[in-house]
Order: C-alpha cells, then structure tokens, then sequence
C-alpha cells in the first residue's frame, strides 16, 4: 500500500515507477484468485460508469471489478440520458457526484475529458479512454499481462503494431513499459507512426518483418477501419500482408515471443485465426487480467480518498 | 438433486424425464416461497446475459433468478456493444467468459447459436431462445403450470394452439411434455403447422373447435403479424376467428380447461380480454413459475459445474 | 412511523400535512448520514423502474436509494422491450409485477399512468412523473432542500418561476407547499401561468423584478425549448432577459435568498453560471437530498405494504 497517493487515474504518463509497480502488485494477487473469497473494501461506495462511447468489455470490467469489492455500480451511457436535453457535460456529472458516487469511471471522445471532471469533482476519477490519448487501465493489464507470462519487465524488448497514430492504447503502454524499463519499438505504416513519438523514448519501425526476431512481445493494435477509407493506408489486405501476424510471420520470431491485442480482434487483419487462439497468444489473459487491475486501481483510489 | 449432470441447458429434446421431473421438483420449492428466505447458492458467480434479440420477461425473469440466489449478473445487448466493431460472435462470448462469467444465457435469432457457444466456452450455457429452435426455460415453465394447477401431467391432453411453424416455444413444449406422458394436438391453419411433427407423437389439428372438447390444456401460442403480411394466413380477423379463445369458444371446453400463453399477448387476437383475465387462465402464474424454473436451471448448472 | 398509510405515492395532492412531515422527517435523517451504516430495510425486495420518457437523474436516483435500503433493482425503460410488439400497458405492468415487483416506480408522459396502475396492480407504485400532472419525489426534496436551509416552511414566500402551465414539478411543489403553510408566488409569461392555478391558494405575477424583494425562495423551473418554437413566448434571449436570474437581478433579493432549479438546467437561460454556482444556489443539495427523500418513500411505502 507503499507508494499511492493520487485520488484520481488520468494516464500512465503522470505516474511514477513505484506507483505503477503498486498497482501491478495488488493486481497480481487478485489474478491469483479470481474466484477467491469476497473482499469487501467497497462495501457502500458507489462506482458510476459514465461513458460516451460505446464500450463492451471496458465497461463490464470495470462494473464486475467494482462489485467484486462490493461496490453499488451505475451505468450511465448517453443514450437516454439528459444529455440529449442540453445539460453542460460538468452539469450532468456534478450531479451524478451528488447522488453519492464516490468513484467515477469516464469514457469520452474529447482528450482530456477525464482531466476536466477531476478539476470540477471531488470524487475521484478513472480515465476509461478519452480519445487518442491515454486508456491508463488497459495499458496497466497489458503490462500485468507481460509480467506474469515473462516474469520482469526491464529488458524486455516490446513491439506496439499498427495504428500509432490513433491509439490511446499505444500512448498507455508507452509511457507504462518505458518507466517499468522495457525497449519499445513501435511500428506501422508511416502515415499512422507520429515521428514525435521518439522524444517518449520509443524507436520507429516501418517493417515488422526486420524488428520481430528482436521482440520478446508484440502488441497488436487493432485497425479502424474507417482509416482506410480516409485514405491512411492502402488496402486491409495489404495491410494484413504487411503488418498481420501470421504462421510464416511467427516463423521469424523468438520461440517464446508473447503476443498481446487490446481487441476487439478483426480475424485475418491483424492476426489470423491459427495464431490469435494458438500458444503465443494471451489475448483472452488480458481480458481476465483486466478485470484484476481495475479491482486495484478502484481500491486504491477509494483508499486514497478515505487517507 | 439426483438426476442432473448437464453442464448446459440448450433443449428439452436433450434432457432425460428424470431430469426435467429434477428441474420441476425444484422449481416448484421455489415457487411455494417467492418471499422464502435468501438461497445465496450463486454467491459469487457471475450470471451474463447475452442477448442478441429484444426481450423483456425473459431478461428479467433469468436476471431476478440469478441475483435472488446471489449471483451477480451482467446485461450484455447487442447495442451498445462492440459486435458494432467488427468482432466475431465467439470472440465477443469468449471475453466475457474470461472476465468471470460462470453461466451465460444467450438469445439469439439462429437455431443452434447457444450449442456453438457451448462447444466453444468452459461456462455454462443457456438457450434463453434460438430462433424456432427451442426455448426450454419457456418450456419448463409451462409444464411446471400445468403441473401446479392439475397435479400431474401424464394422461393429459394438451393442445397448442397458433404459429406452430415458427415457434420455439411450440418446439420445447412438445418436447416436454412428450417425455412427461402427455397427449399433445397442436392446431393452426395448415401454413403454421409443419406436417413433420408427428413424428415427434403428436397429432394435428386444423380446427379447434374440434379438439376443444378433449383438452385438458390449451397453450395459445403468440401470433406475429408479420406472418399475416408475408401470406401465411388471411386475416388477424379471421385468425382470430379461427383460433381466438373466447367466451362462447371456451363453452366447448371441460369446465376445468386452463388457459396459457407464454406472451407477451395480443388482446383480441389469442384471448379476448374477458378470458386472458378470467378464471381459467394462468398468464401470471407463468410468469411467477418463471422465475422459479429459472432459479432451479441456474443452481443445477452451477452445481453440475463444481461437481 | 406514524403518519402514514398509503400503498402508492401518487401526488402530492392526496398527502395530508402530516403525511408530508412523516417523510420530510425520515428523508432528513437519511440526508444527515449520506455515507452511514446500510439500513436494509428493503431486503429481499424488488424495485422496479418503468420509464416510458427518457430520464438521467430521477432514474439513477431511485435505483441508488432502492439499492442502499438493500433492494434488488430492475431497470425497465421502453426501447428494447415487450412494448414494441405491441403488448399493453398494463400487460406489461401486470407481467413485472408476476416476477415479484414489490414497488413499482414509473414515468409515462400521460398524466394519470400511475393511478392507473395502482389500480390494477397489487404492488406499491410510486409516480416519478406523469405528464404534466405530478413528480411527488421531486416536490418534496424541493420542499426538504428548503426545510434543511432555512429551519421551516411555515410563512416563507416561495417563488415558482417559468413554465409553470406544463411543469409537474410546479404542480407538486404548490400542493405540498401550501399545505406546509407557505406562501406561493407563481411567475412567468402570461402564456405559460394558467389563471386558475388561483384556486389552489397560489398568487399569479408576471414580472420576477416585482416579486423578487418578498421572496425567500425562487424555485427556478427548467424552460423546453420546443415551447418558445411553439410560439408560447417570444424568445429565448427575452425569456432570459425577463425571468433569467442574474446577478443583477440577485442585487433586488433578500440576501439570504434560496435558489432552486430541478434541473437540468440551461445555463444562461433559466440561471447564469455564476448564480447557478453562487452561494445562494443549493441545486446540487437538491440532488442529494433526492436520494434520501426516495428513501423515505420507498421505505414508508414497503411498510405499508406490509402492514
């Protein structure tokens, strides 16, 4: 319970080493035991669910996690809501805030919506994605993910595939895996690669092909395919020639290289079927790993705001 | 709790007479205490709803029986969700499996969709209604009326009555009651009553005035107007006519007939109001046995799970 | 305990003086202690929502205050449901009930709807909305927000300000109010006060400026834009000019003015900002204050039930 302080969870970028080593430690123990007996720490909190866009598996994580600890869950989703009567943004969740929630979980379009509620709220906040920018608690399963199958992190050298650009997952693993010491190599095509990225300490590839036998892991991002249309790249054909993981591409990896995907998966874009269900891959760990961290991240937070 | 070892319940044509008689006994204990004291048989297990239909008894019906035995339950519906994004039903089912699922219940349009599931997940699976499939739990819980209200259900005659054709409830009635030594009729205009049946020991009628006389239960299946549309029958008028249950047609009937209708129903079309609420229907009874039959499905599974 | 013995909260109407003191006083208690010890009162019971207009905060309300007495919740709102093939209203109540609805909450835009189900139903209703007819639980944390600021109702001026002709918030507001002995004040265009609300004691003013000195509470009342495109006033900048408070208008008040709004809010047309966030606002009070005032219906209403 060493080294948490902070009342909200905005991004990984504003958190320290130890903080992020604090999270992973008591996510760890509750992966262990994921049907082990109740632990209660949020008996009588209440975790609201505010999401602006649609999510399935973030949003029923989190809602199991929160009630795992014995938390009251309300979902709030746009739709049928008074959002569509006109109410300010800061409005709706200042009362929600005054209906007793004690932890607010936030899903938005806008980068740094997460940001703006924790200035007006004195509840605490849970970044759950706020557009291309920072989805702090998918980063913190990928990198629980990681540990538990290598055992460390430092060292480790860490391939982030497909659309940079776009991806506030990228930016969550970046700035996680670089203060936890692992190399980063992040690759694409170019129009979806941000040069500016080699200030975070990552390196820039274009060809997954020449960085895969150095990869002890790669995580695969998932195509928008809207991208496409937009003219970002090509073809979603040449773009599973080039960038999909499949059998002839494992060939040219290390026997042990872990393979990550956020999902949801597009089957035979990014992974072929063989590889996503075969022995490389931990897809389905996350998932499991996922509802661990955010059990932890939600009992520190309510920690923090009871010290 | 003998005769039970299923780990799905996808169909009464799977299940033995011994275990539906094991279901019915324990739905019926609890149906004799809808207030009884707490059964936290499910404490800790996670009861998903997967629904890719709209519902609302059903849903709610499987959602109270699972919390009334302590499980906590997920709604998952297809808006909202990422099926919008591209990802493979299996995909979707396999992730909330891996956050903690222990028994999902799954509407869908396709026959045969919760017995893919079933293949390919480690939870248990319930067929909350696949197509014209079957839609067991509706099966059960109309038998488990019967058998309150008439205190057996060998021997009896049965008619079913409507759109047979396209009817899962039809389907899993027949079924159950087949394996339970019942007579069953089912009766409709020839487009909605497939010849086939018979060799599932059932006869076939076309005119229920005819049939009235012998059955000790009559089964109004819900007619979908769409059917009228696409040809399948003249008019909701003369359907109505036909087959409507009404006060002179109910003076055909034994003095002791029971009226069901697993709903929702059409007044004026089925039933006309003065029956739908009179003394020989069970409607709300149903709808009671409902949550009993479900209670009893979800704490077998689960069991059969552990054992 | 004592003052009550109603199966339903209908209106505010039908309330007795010291049937409104009894929830005023067991709603302040719960108001007192936001976070205190759980008070399961509603243990096995279930709370049922049917909303047939879309709602955020009523609806997260009541389903917070069934949750925190330990009642199981069901959310029930139009789209998705039975409704759509075409079952009936009370069919559908009807079928809720069925499953073991002990309380029914619901909104419906035709005044009315929950009389009619108190009717036909054996279990508790209470109306969160009918048209423009009555929201009881909105009236008395109105009337609560104003007790806990300024100590009594009793000889207070209160303000009602905007559209009072279609406001059920007005109309529950005026019954309870003047039977806790205030005066009341309604004030708004002349198209939007109807002359007869003067035979419920109320007096009618259209000119805030005027009024504004006497009052001790304006109750500031949400303006629907579709009733300015309907011609009922000239423009949303003259309504803010003439009924808007500001802080201007403020300067006219008695310094320890209380301002209310139920919500939600047009910034700058019904409040501006820096009122509606000032010191004389208790608008987030209110949300609070909703909570325990639903539990204290809740709670009177399954005694009843009970008793």
């Amino acid at each position: 319970m060493s080294a948490w302080n902070h009342r909200h969870l905005l991004g990984l970028e504003d958190l320290s080493r130890e903080e992020i080593l604090t999270i992973l430690d008591r996510a760890d123990a509750y992966a262990r035991e994921p049907e082990g007996p109740p632990r209660p720490v949020l008996k009588g909190k209440v975790v609201v669910q505010l999401f602006f866009e649609p999510s399935t598996r973030t949003r029923i994580s989190f809602g199991r996690a929160a009630r795992r600890l014995g938390a009251d869950t309300i979902d709030f989703t746009v739709s049928g809501s008074s959002v569509s009567k006109g109410e300010s943004f800061i409005d709706t969740a200042r009362n929600i805030e005054a209906m007793g929630a004690d932890l607010i979980v936030v899903r938005h379009s806008t980068p740094g919506t997460p940001h703006l509620l924790a200035k007006h709220l004195r509840c605490g906040v849970v970044n759950a994605g706020d557009g291309a920018h920072e989805h702090p608690t998918q980063g913190l399963l990928d990198i629980l993910t990681i540990r538990r199958k290598k055992g460390h992190i430092e060292g480790l050298t860490v391939g982030l595939v497909g659309d940079i650009a776009h991806s506030r997952v990228a930016r969550s693993n970046i700035h996680g895996l670089r203060k936890l010491g692992a190399r980063l190599i992040v690759c694409g095509p170019p129009t979806l690669v941000p040069q500016y990225l080699t200030t975070l300490g990552v390196e820039i590839a274009y060809h997954l092909d020449a960085i895969l036998p150095q990869c002890d892991v790669i995580n695969v991002l998932r195509i928008q395919f809207e991208r496409q249309r937009s003219g970002l790249f090509p073809s979603i054909h040449e773009y599973a020639h080039l960038f999909g993981m499949n059998r002839e591409r494992l060939a040219l990896a290390k026997p042990d290289l872990l393979l990550l995907a956020p999902g949801p998966i597009n089957r035979g874009v990014e992974l072929t079927p063989e590889v996503a269900d075969g022995p490389h891959s931990a897809i389905l760990e996350q998932v499991s790993n996922g509802v661990a961290v955010r059990m932890a991240v939600l009992e520190l937070l309510a920690q923090a705001r009871e010290a």
